[in-house]
């Protein structure tokens, strides 16, 4: 499909035939965007990057997308003002979207925490493909992992608009998934999330 | 990797255990991006969604980007200026850098027109992973096919700054394949590109 035409009017298909549903014929899974959205330190890399460990021992296909790289490619136009924010996860779900198509199960690790650019994202995805989980973990317990010292920067005030402190995070009023990642252990959060995509038939039953 | 951080040099790895390689090695196959490039018309997207059937028919992972995916979707913002033609191309080699990284055989079919474009596409990856086709098709036949009906509309001065008439294309000085997509059935050119992808290694020669 050419792109040299002053309308996106004109943007038709082409010839695809290598579809959704033959991908996830070879793959042996659907494909799904699995959306982890918490505040700073409650583990939603840690969450994905272990269930995707455990995706790809079972034969599935699997990709990541979270700051590192998202933030360096993709949106290294994009700030950290709310415009720039919202534009930033619109394209990560745009992305996300592409990986869903291509018969993935995308994985994505970013705070999020507004409800409005999350129901966006949602919005992006046919019913079904998009599985919002809530790593859900008290500020306290985040503070003190502080495992990169943001919060500790952020109480000196080094960082204005800290999610938690000076900006808010909005709990997600209906995730697919709610894991307590304060009181588990990762292992324990990643059989939730597993179990989740057995009974959402993402997986196959038997895998 | 959180992105609650007002600077992009805080962003650091997070458990990321699935490489590359364990996919292409659970794939069977490497992945790399074709870019296919050549006027409106020439056959670029034909040819890169034939050679995305023959590689699913050898079993392999693949996923093609073109106006259709990338202009209603992560691109929508973007028009048809200058900037935003360099911007559009800044993006898909970013995604299709993501593809790569998830094992993946990605594909673009967009016109890039300028040498500077591409020439920046290909500085996105390490050596060896961007693989540019040149669709060469003259003019004249892209012209005469005007399957869209946009080279009569561009005659008719309903198109500004249309590719081959009204602005330039600057032919590839150094593609690694150069498919005379006026001469060829689409049947030989995929041959053509599935043969490079052999002798470049991207398949096995036994695939």
């Amino acid at each position: 499909m050419d792109d040299d035409i002053n309308s996106t009017a004109n943007l038709i298909w082409h010839h695809a035939t290598v579809t959704r549903s033959r991908r996830e014929r070879m793959n042996g899974h659907s494909s799904a965007l699995l959306w982890f959205t918490g505040l700073s330190g409650s583990g939603k890399s840690t969450l994905a990057h272990s269930v995707e460990e455990r995706l790809h021992q079972l034969g599935c296909r699997t990709f990541v997308l979270d700051g590192d790289n998202v933030r360096h490619g993709l949106c290294r136009d994009l700030g950290f003002t709310d415009a720039d924010r919202a534009e930033n996860i619109r394209r990560i779900a745009e992305v996300a979207k592409l990986f869903v198509e291509g018969g993935v199960i995308a994985l994505t690790a970013f705070i999020s925490p507004f409800d409005k650019d999350r129901q966006a994202a949602r919005a992006t995805f046919p019913h079904g493909d998009f599985l919002e989980i809530y790593c859900d973990c008290p500020l306290e317990i985040c503070e003190q992992r502080d495992v990169k010292g943001l919060y500790r920067r952020a109480r000196a005030g080094e960082v204005p608009f800290f999610t938690g402190l000076t900006s808010p995070y909005e709990v997600p009023r209906d995730p697919e998934l709610a894991v307590a990642t304060g009181a588990l252990s990762v292992e324990a959060s990643a059989d939730a999330v597993i179990a989740m995509l057995r009974t959402s038939g993402v997986l196959r039953t038997d895998l």
